[in-house]
């Protein structure tokens, strides 16, 4: 029941602040035989890791994995992983106005009422720099399902920043790697572009709309009712940092569909059922129907901004906050590689409780 | 690791199918000592119960719950109490047509795909009569609430349907109580009386979203990382059947926010921390802030619909269906005493984690 | 964290008291399709029931066992299995005189301890009735382990009551049904059948060491280093009330053996390695060896007996206690049937891990 | 559901090979605001530390603990704890001639048919190194239980190896530190001394028995049916390495206990219950009776020895081996420290457990 830890075969457990020497995960329950490598694992690292260009924070991590268990001569040996990345950059000066006021809309105040202490250099376990290490177990999982699931491709991107949706017409996938953003609308890109811009200059933020697809993955993953495979994926997501909402294929607009405009009819393709339509985001059930599994999450702005805003102390006084440190004006990009991450991490974890559950009884239809 | 449980100390297993003889719950991890009696579980149930008005299914089930174990007295033992509700009006005659034949944008599918065998005369553990159980253990958790948090109350309410969302500022909390559809706003329950009549007699059916709010819920609940208590208000939430979306706080629309709009800012109230907002929803970095927690998720609408589908039988061939039983217009009505349910399993359970790990440590403010 | 669960993919949870109306366990991650029926769980229930000789409780349970949820035309469906057994003979005034004072060597006094009530009619969830729901349970687990390990075998048996052992010379399997014991050496149950006799009129009561072998078991089951499959044995002997030793292979007797005589020594057979001998009782490294998986626990005498022993009052008042119920001269006679179920339900759910965590990737020798 | 983690709140996970970097343990849900440093830790490393005398192996490991997370300003912050231990003296070359073989009576051929690899180095997961990750933990454990349970003391020593048992009458606590054998008997450990010398130059091993008892610990603790403090305890000591057989109180002697013999009889003392014995070890139906809590467990000999012993090889050919390593002759000495170890973390946790589910409202005698 560990609260650090997610999975049910799978299972993946975080630790490790933004200011410490060091943080990491163990991955257990990974199958054994599995190719891996750091390098593996570094290339999903390097996308996510900060001050790659202006609109993310110009903190320097090299974010380098090692790998201190669970592999022998270059494979996964069943046992427990242990990857291991150190902060380098930790510059904890910066933070000197912080440790006496909560900045607002931070977990600062949240941590100290549970508590009773906080690490006021930095965000501690509420600082980004969590995922760094769920984007390295994330590679783990990708390293497995690469073997048992071939055909498997997990892909996230931004739709929506701040007022700004992209336009599905325009969706190129081959342009998610050309902006800065991991959108796949190069003209929405350009607009972010300037517009994020005039928020970085002006010490504000803002927040971001993520989608994160897997195709190939197969019918009849998920184990209802309470480890449902939106269940998970919703979890998997809400415990991402500054989430405030997730969606499965319609997701919220769910709620303005008829029965009829909801209902993905059902044909026979050459492999078995295909569909009208994925309203359902590929999960029917709580269980996978064979489709593309489709999931949006929103990402709230930093609350880490130049202009002052009302807090109190620790001993109760009112007070303003400016928060000076190096920050992401919209957090939400580097959210997308940790969207992915853990969508590779519940999949492989729903293929490995499903082959130990079923085996091989699994419905045929045709 | 079971796969129909929730819940990490108050923990709820639930179990049954909609055309068995039976289904319950199993809560176990409740304190012991408490008052609790079945008159108050029948509460909760009556208020999901099916068939009150023309817009939930005419299927008539007593729900009448029978306590089998954990309680002795009159008060809880600390041991595992059974919960037990009779099936009573299965008809399952009614659902023949749909035995051979599966029901687009219903689990009928993932379930045979998944588990090689369907119960055909209806959804099994996808039917809405599983949510009977989970209301029947929000019982238990309520009546332990009302000892241990007596402050708190849980309010749920319908504020959309289809495309028809109330207006906040026309909120009446004394309202929910006076319309079918659980809703504050009295003239938007009128717009949807019209508008759900008309859709029932053709056959059709709608969306909604729910919205739940918990005031009382003292600061310092919830257990980063992957138990925090926005991931498993999440996690709850999308567990029950027909969910596609749930929101904490500003939710899906934190995503339009600078974060400026963002930051609930803190002031000093004479019991501790007072906000001039609440985007947050109440849950800061995983952890409540003391403010009402705020959850909204989507329903869909059901699959069950007069209007022909497309659709496929078990050996692969193509035809087109109509379901003609008994169901809801708006499953999400009855949606909105399990939503209640769910989060008051959700905050004890946390009550009982933080008591557990913190004890009386917890941080002090002024 | 169900405190009355146990198992990793095939979770058993438990509920009920031996005076309430109704006790049972629920059953969830049971593969689907599995042939099962009422009747071949109450082949096992049977076997433990009580009132059967002498030698146990003149207590009249029929035991019936009803499968509320989970099977579907004969067949497992893969969701949870309610099994529910009704209390008949529960005759609670027998046990008046015991309501406030607590019996020395029961569970009565840390009961109360512990939650601050007691349900004074019997033990409780502390009674051996509990063991019923483990027995259907067990019932289960033999079904589906019928299906996917058909060469299985799992046997318990006596093979100690007070001070007289059985001599393992004469053993002879085949005579295990054909005595009140359960044991499989004919020339020990005439000893004991005497010596429990004059036990059991003078209101004595003995302890006993159950041994429950399972044959048939595959190389490569058992999960290190916290979920070996000798330590998820022994947590499931130990489990069972009265329960105070588990021994695997040559247990407690392992101190005295040499590195050389301990080391089973491997030689190649037809169908892979064999050993000399089994002193690590068919697991190493917490990993089943292929060998016969041997178990070995001692149950306490029941502390229900005629002689007066001191005890205090609810109220701190000291006093005698004499127990008139009606008793198990010999409650290990009762447990050889609970130990198989439990080892059932081990194998059944480590079989289960090892074919999610490890598919077809096994090792091969040879 | 991690296989490498136990406890339920106090949740420890343990990663890492005797002949990788390093190893270590992530402990979870420790409580904050406890004084933690790596001193606290180092001082029961270094009593489990080998090669401090000719009776352990002559691997020279510093076992220097690090701290890398979950302490701030030395202070718990109540977020994971990382504790690393780096491997310094691996020294693997001497293992070459079992890269093929396996050893008789060692995990090499069950992690080999398990997994379908293996460490040849070493023992991988099934080495004792592993254990030094569990003291570590057990010394964040014994941290935290100095200011929740100050009375608590938690004392390991050895009372039997190979035929040789102590004399109870000459039990002197005083003399544990005075041995190389943690044990209180002077006597018997100088018998010890002759006969574990003459072993060690023979290259043979022996087994032995660990007593672990712990004085202080309050009523009530323990979670029935499945969660009790025994069953707990036992599963922590069936999983250290080497472990065959597990004993509380009387133990495997119950079976030869009259119910008069076996009913610890309850006076009323001073502050609360006293007993006139112990055959209950300080347990009555999975919760503690606030006497001593008294377990042992057995220790298998080592399996490396330098008498030729039959095996086979990877490909299945019939083979002698000797092993040649540094190896302990009676690697039960430093389960001592391990045991200790493993009681403290599973006292810890079932106090956070008591106190998450029951609060204030234990039952009062008296």
């Amino acid at each position: 029941m560990s609260m650090n830890s997610f999975g049910h075969l799978f299972r993946v457990t975080t630790w490790g602040e933004s200011h410490g020497p060091a943080l990491g995960a163990v991955v257990d329950g990974c199958p054994p035989n599995v190719a891996l490598d750091e390098g593996m694992i570094q290339t999903w690292l390097d996308k996510r890791k900060p001050g790659q260009n202006k609109f993310t924070t110009q903190r320097q991590e090299a974010d380098q994995v090692e790998i201190l268990s669970g592999v022998f001569e270059g494979k996964t040996t069943g046992t427990p992983i242990q990857l291991l990345i150190r902060n380098t950059d930790q510059r904890s000066k910066d933070y000197g106005d912080i440790s006496e006021k909560f900045r607002p809309g931070h977990a600062d105040i949240t941590y100290y009422q549970k508590y009773g202490n906080r690490d006021y250099r930095g965000g501690g376990r509420s600082s980004a720099r969590e995922t760094a290490a769920r984007v390295a177990a994330g590679g783990v999982a990708r390293a497995v399902l690469r073997e048992l699931l071939p055909g498997l491709s997990i892909t996230g991107y931004m739709v929506q920043m701040g007022p700004h949706l992209i336009d599905r017409t325009r969706m190129d996938m081959s342009q998610i790697d050309q902006n800065p953003f991991w959108t796949p609308d190069a003209t929405t890109a350009a607009i972010w572009e300037d517009y994020l811009s005039a928020l970085r200059k002006s010490g504000s933020s803002v927040g971001a709309v993520i989608e994160v697809v897997a195709s190939g993955v197969p019918a009849g993953l998920g184990a209802p009712v309470y480890a449902k495979l939106d269940t998970d994926v919703a979890a998997a997501m809400m415990s991402i940092n500054a989430v405030k909402g997730v969606e499965i294929g319609a997701g919220m607009g769910a709620a303005t569909l008829t029965g009829e405009e909801n209902a993905d009819e059902i044909m026979m393709g050459p492999d078995g059922p295909v569909y009208s339509s994925n309203h359902a985001g590929g999960i029917l059930g709580g269980i996978s129907t064979g489709q593309e599994v489709v999931c949006r999450f929103a990402v709230k702005p930093t609350s880490s901004i130049l202009t002052p805003r009302k807090t109190i102390t620790k001993s109760g006084e009112e007070t303003e906050i400016i928060t000076k440190g190096r920050h992401d004006p919209c957090v939400g990009i580097r959210a997308v590689p940790v969207g992915e991450a853990m969508m590779a991490c519940v999949i492989l974890d729903h293929l490995l409780l499903h082959r130990g559950q079923i085996g091989e009884n699994q419905g045929k239809i045709g």
